[in-house]
């Protein structure tokens, strides 16, 4: 059989980790496949070394339409990145009737309702392993893997360069500007790492997996996302000391009234295995009624890890691409006409376990002021820690770990807290989770 | 659409489980499927158990071939186990044209060829995720997920009760005996544990990993075994103090000259995640050339997670069966006619690293002499570590960890190390894998 024939649209770090990984094993994956797969037109502007990365064995083009509407094309790869022209080439190329695989994450969970209602009408897949914590096959585990469970929520630590923050602000006591500098030296973040420290990037991802595991549309406009740019070296350090590790966790929850989706910097059980994901790894901890807890680990990011999923996708539209529409996996696990609109809920309606840590006067009577606050707002304490006072210095830290409570009534008995005359700092409030 | 209807063969554990989750997420699953999945026919030897565990909902018969050749059926679940009758009735199933899922890793691992061949031919599935690793989907991610991939190595935690015990073995300071007869009384172990203590069930689980990984058949005769029956608690608590904990791995690697297929105890340095999978968890970590390491994690035996994996096979199966049997997913991730006969390596021909202890007299030259035949024999120390004598005692443990080394000549150096005067015991060897 005549191999597939492959369109790459950019040819930058995993254009050509897919191109590469492709060539190395195209002899494994055509036993695997049962055809081979061909990349044999690449699109990037730069064609001068799209031409060198790809050793004048395909064709090289500047204009990416060119790829999109070519006869001979049958899976076109997107990997331009970002909302703009990413959508136009990939809606075009479903429009000529071409299968896509994607990494873009960002597309996707912004435009991806209109691009799975595209895709549809014309019986094309698309496909996006790669979208989410790189070579890890979690779109796959959580579309078919888990399909007999009723899924509870998910956890994860879906981005590399945040993860590698924590723990280099861990290990080594430093602050985050310090550890960000040492990380965008090492090539683990980018020049501008607004999408990544900012939290952006993690809840593109949760959302694509949020729809996916309780069959809903993408929402990534009701997502709540907080980075790690104000975590201070302080909370890490007081976490440690109460036994917990601060991960940068993309989450979702099914509650009786709606979905959570949030990313957000959260305490976790030091014990936890997700608790000791070190450096740029991810993973993502899946809770499904039936299985119970799940977790898959790996490389997210990175040229080979990312062509790792690219091309997985790539073999199964080969396995699958004659197979009649109806009976393919649905691109949200559920089928199209089966996704319901259950609520996203907003950020003060979840519920969660807090952190809280002010600086407050040594004086008598001020533990007492803040634990009547908390209790007349019906939030509960787990664990407390009060640190000595330095030698002439009339102040102290307080941190107090809650049990579950609603934010609203955190936010509320925050605001109560930082009136008093005693507590002499504003409250640092932060998210813990069991994960259990 | 008509639900698919199912056939299930024996309604033990795993199956009520099967019966419970498939009726509790029936809606769930349908809007997954596109299909309703329904269990219409029971076959089990207590057929008023059956009838009660079925609500009387359901077709219950004591011959399991009224259902492997009930016209009405589409898709036989076999959990009945052994090799013995399950066998005729899976190949029965196939030759009326059912498809086939099934929890049985023994059946496939010794019958497997003739069963995938027998399905092939007949143009059905048959399906194993709840083979290997319970809930955890890792047959889909070694066939699909990391399609892309040679795969290098895989090495897993796939046998809960094992775990459970070294887990407690180390916790508690216990000796084995005492340790599987708690296990025994908590559940976790069954009467006759031989399966589980001996490896076998472990083995028949890599042995299908194995052929998936590398492309070959199916040869549990050439995997080597060995159990935990001998593993002393003072093992454990060298391999501790050396920064080791010892799991009984499934492990499989490929080299140039062939395939290493083995279980055995093993070393592993404690700070890597899965040496830290305790108490009765799975977890399997695979090396992918692209991929570099993926790690998948959770519950692998007991009624729901099992449950789990059986269903997401009844769905593959429902979303896959009209697909023309040329495009589905091969059995063993190959297709049929592109399987490899790559040689399976007998064990003495295994690189590994090796854990020796032996008890010495504490006298000036042992360990000159010692370490003398070890370099004799091409094997060089890592870590060295002698304990101090008892006060009174003229005798005294050393332990070594060797750099890699091959089986046979450590084999040579025993015996030479143990024919030695001053060395008053067997040298008690365990391999040890480094798993980067």
């Amino acid at each position: 059989m005549n191999p597939i024939k492959v369109g790459l649209l950019g040819i930058g770090t995993v254009g050509s980790g897919t191109f590469d990984v492709l060539k190395r094993n195209q002899e494994e994956i055509r036993r695997r496949a049962g055809r081979g797969i061909e990349i044999t037109m690449v699109a990037d502007l730069n064609t001068e070394r799209a031409r060198e990365l790809t050793g004048g064995q395909v064709q090289v083009v500047a204009d990416a339409r060119e790829v999109v509407s070519h006869p001979d094309i049958d899976i076109v790869v997107e990997l331009i990145g970002g909302y703009g022209i990413a959508r136009e080439l990939v809606l075009q190329a479903i429009a000529n009737g071409k299968h896509v695989v994607t990494a873009n994450k960002a597309l996707l969970a912004v435009h991806g309702n209109e691009i799975f209602e595209a895709a549809r009408s014309k019986g094309v897949m698309v496909a996006f392993e790669a979208a989410v914590a790189g070579g890890i096959p979690i779109i796959k585990a959580l579309r078919e893997g888990l399909s007999a469970n009723r899924i509870q929520w998910i956890a994860g630590i879906i981005n590399g360069t945040t993860n590698f923050i924590l723990s280099e602000m861990r290990d080594k006591g430093l602050d985050f500007d310090t550890v960000l500098k040492e990380a965008q030296q090492l090539g683990y973040a980018e020049a501008d790492p607004t999408f990544d420290i900012e939290g952006i990037d993690a809840a593109h991802k949760i959302t694509l997996m949020s729809a996916i595991a309780f069959g809903m549309p993408v929402q990534f406009d009701k997502t709540h996302v907080e980075g790690i740019t104000r975590l201070s070296a302080i909370d890490i350090q007081y976490a440690e000391e109460l036994g917990y590790r601060i991960k940068l966790l993309g989450l979702t929850r099914r509650r009786e009234d709606g979905i959570e989706l949030r990313v957000h910097p959260t305490l976790v059980p030091a014990s936890r295995l997700i608790a000791n994901v070190e450096g740029a790894m991810n993973a993502v901890l899946v809770q499904g009624d039936a299985v119970g807890a799940t977790l898959y680990y790996g490389k997210g990011a990175g040229a080979e890890p990312t062509a790792s999923a690219v091309i997985a996708d790539l073999v199964d539209v080969t396995r699958l691409h004659t197979a009649d529409p109806e009976h393919r996996v649905p691109h949200l696990a559920f089928q199209p006409d089966e996704l319901s609109s259950v609520p996203v809920l907003p950020i003060e309606e979840v519920t969660s376990s807090y952190y809280l840590r002010m600086r407050v006067s040594d004086q008598t009577g001020v533990l007492a002021d803040i634990t009547r606050i908390l209790a007349d707002s019906g939030i509960s304490i787990d664990a407390m820690l009060q640190k000595e006072s330095r030698e002439g210095e009339p102040q102290t830290d307080i941190i107090m770990l809650s049990h579950l409570a609603r934010e609203k009534q955190v936010n509320a008995a925050i605001a109560r807290i930082e009136a008093l005359p005693t507590v002499l700092s504003g409250v640092t409030r932060l998210r813990m989770e069991e994960l259990n």
